[in-house]
């Protein structure tokens, strides 16, 4: 029997929460570390708590908590990480995250990357260009609802694919590994030859919902409802429509019309008040909101290729300059 | 000598109270009626406060200060009034506005509306085509510190004119002593023969600045200052075009190109934080805006003239449905 990898989440919302419970099946509590921040206290005395319409009610694990990634280091004795697990919003840190991993990254680490956005591997491919990076898209409606504490309802689909998506065969080959542990776990994966369609195809929901109700207040049913559908709809319409022309510009050609046509009937189809998007629940509390990786990389890979975005463009500025307004709170601009 | 005009003043915010304070020095306090709502208690004991660096500090004077209109025309003894003067924020409300003012209207008072925003005379001209209507635009930077207490600084000028601007020579007459009228009180006034085109002039500041501040919760200078002027600034400047063209199109040229120029140098040139418009004020604590007035109003005379403004759908949009989130108080939703 060959040893069980050594895994280390960084960042325990409630994405990283689920994908903590589901490695802590495969690879044993042991040989999970999760870096925690302000769920440190609950996390490391009494553990994490799941309660899931999938994998069952009061699931509870407790794997090696952390505050940071030199005390996982020096708690694992000094023994190398085989994957690190990157769960943490994706907001600008001081360190950068991909910095903050440093100490726990060995030349065969895979750094798997769960976040929103677009581009968001560019900064951790600049700083470990030899490490297998691996690139996924999460699908999994979870909150965590008190320190610790995670509810989480009707899928947890995960996509994963090497980034760049043209990797050596033996980066390939860690993308496999990462998707057959979360399936041992219990864990969905798809792994795909470029999952940067998967990145647009999402992206194309994200970077309109979320900015749109965080700016609005509303819930994606309710904002809908707020107006005609000259003004409501066609907004949300015409964003995801900017954001196909960018996807299509880069080359993946199956984000257009019929794309955003489903994800309208998808909203259109909600019962009020409908679902609130991440960065609604984030302006609510003041908390920052993932900006850059869902917007604003979005709107830099439109001008490099000469796109036309002159509403993503507006929304960018309005969201930029909401965020800015909570960022007043330095214990909030430090991951995770 | 004459006996002096008799005035109701219609909502006594900010702006309803300076010119309240203005017009009874030109009436007497005793034909003077003051409608007010969250101020009458304070109003109707111990009158008004004014602290201007203009008029003077410590201001005080005491109206017939009253509930409704209706409670105005019995104190009145049912003797007509001159003026009407409105200055309650232009929002929409049940009964609507013109149709609260309907007990004080005999045929020969004059109605001046003090309201922002574009077409907003059309309430009133549709429920009294046959009397005297004046529309104001007020340039006067006051605010309502406590119930019936106001600071007031630099400017007070009121613009006038008819409308619609071809009314008749009784109708034009009515204009040109409303100002005297304020002239007398020591009050500053432009009698113009057409003065939508001071509408559309401050439209283009107020249908820019007013949603796009209350939307990234930040003041004027604070919102430039938040993303490079490719986002930020082009966002502001790119809204003013748009309305400048809807302008053009009502024959209103002279709001142009330079008209935009000069208007985002003034915002450029002012320091940190900025100016607070009255939407950001209102947004931060949840009251009403003044959303068809300022935005939708534009958008549906852009639509009369097929002038295309997507990012002024977009923001009215936006707007609107952040507006709908502060609707729940019932309160809230009654004039003035």
């Amino acid at each position: 029997m060959t040893t069980p990898p050594r895994v280390l989440v960084f960042g325990t919302g409630s994405v990283g929460t689920v994908y903590a419970w589901i490695l802590s099946r495969a690879v044993g509590e042991g040989n999970l570390y999760t870096v925690c921040r302000s769920n440190y206290a609950v996390a490391s005395t009494a553990g994490f708590t799941i309660n899931s319409t999938i994998f069952g009610d009061g699931l509870k694990f407790k794997p090696q908590v952390v505050r940071t990634v030199d005390e996982a280091v020096s708690l694992s004795g000094g023994k190398p990480f085989d994957y690190i697990v990157v769960t943490a919003k994706a907001i600008q840190t001081t360190p950068s995250m991909p910095e903050q991993l440093r100490p726990a990254i060995s030349p065969h680490t895979t750094i798997a990357v769960i976040q929103n956005g677009i581009a968001v591997e560019k900064p951790y491919q600049a700083l470990y260009p030899d490490n297998p990076l691996l690139s996924c898209v999460v699908y999994l409606p979870a909150t965590q609802i008190a320190p610790a504490v995670v509810t989480h309802r009707e899928i947890a689909l995960l996509h994963i694919g090497t980034y760049p998506s043209h990797a050596s065969p033996e980066h390939k080959a860690t993308a496999e590994s990462f998707s057959r542990l979360l399936n041992a776990g219990g864990g969905r994966t798809q792994v795909h030859e470029d999952v940067q369609t998967e990145r647009w195809s999402k992206l194309a929901v994200n970077a309109s919902w979320n900015p749109v109700c965080a700016l609005s207040r509303s819930r994606d049913a309710q904002f809908l409802a707020s107006s005609p559908p000259e003004y409501a709809l066609n907004l949300i319409k015409s964003l995801m429509t900017e954001i196909a022309s960018v996807a299509q510009a880069w080359g993946y050609d199956n984000i257009n019309a019929k794309t955003v046509e489903f994800q309208i009937n998808r909203a259109k189809a909600r019962e009020l008040p409908g679902v609130e998007p991440s960065m609604l629940a984030d302006a609510k509390v003041g908390a920052r909101m993932e900006v850059e990786a869902i917007v604003g990389n979005a709107v830099r890979l439109a001008e490099e290729k000469g796109v036309p975005t002159p509403l993503l463009r507006g929304i960018y500025a309005l969201i930029k300059a909401l965020d800015a307004t909570f960022q007043k709170d330095p214990e909030k601009v430090s991951a995770p």
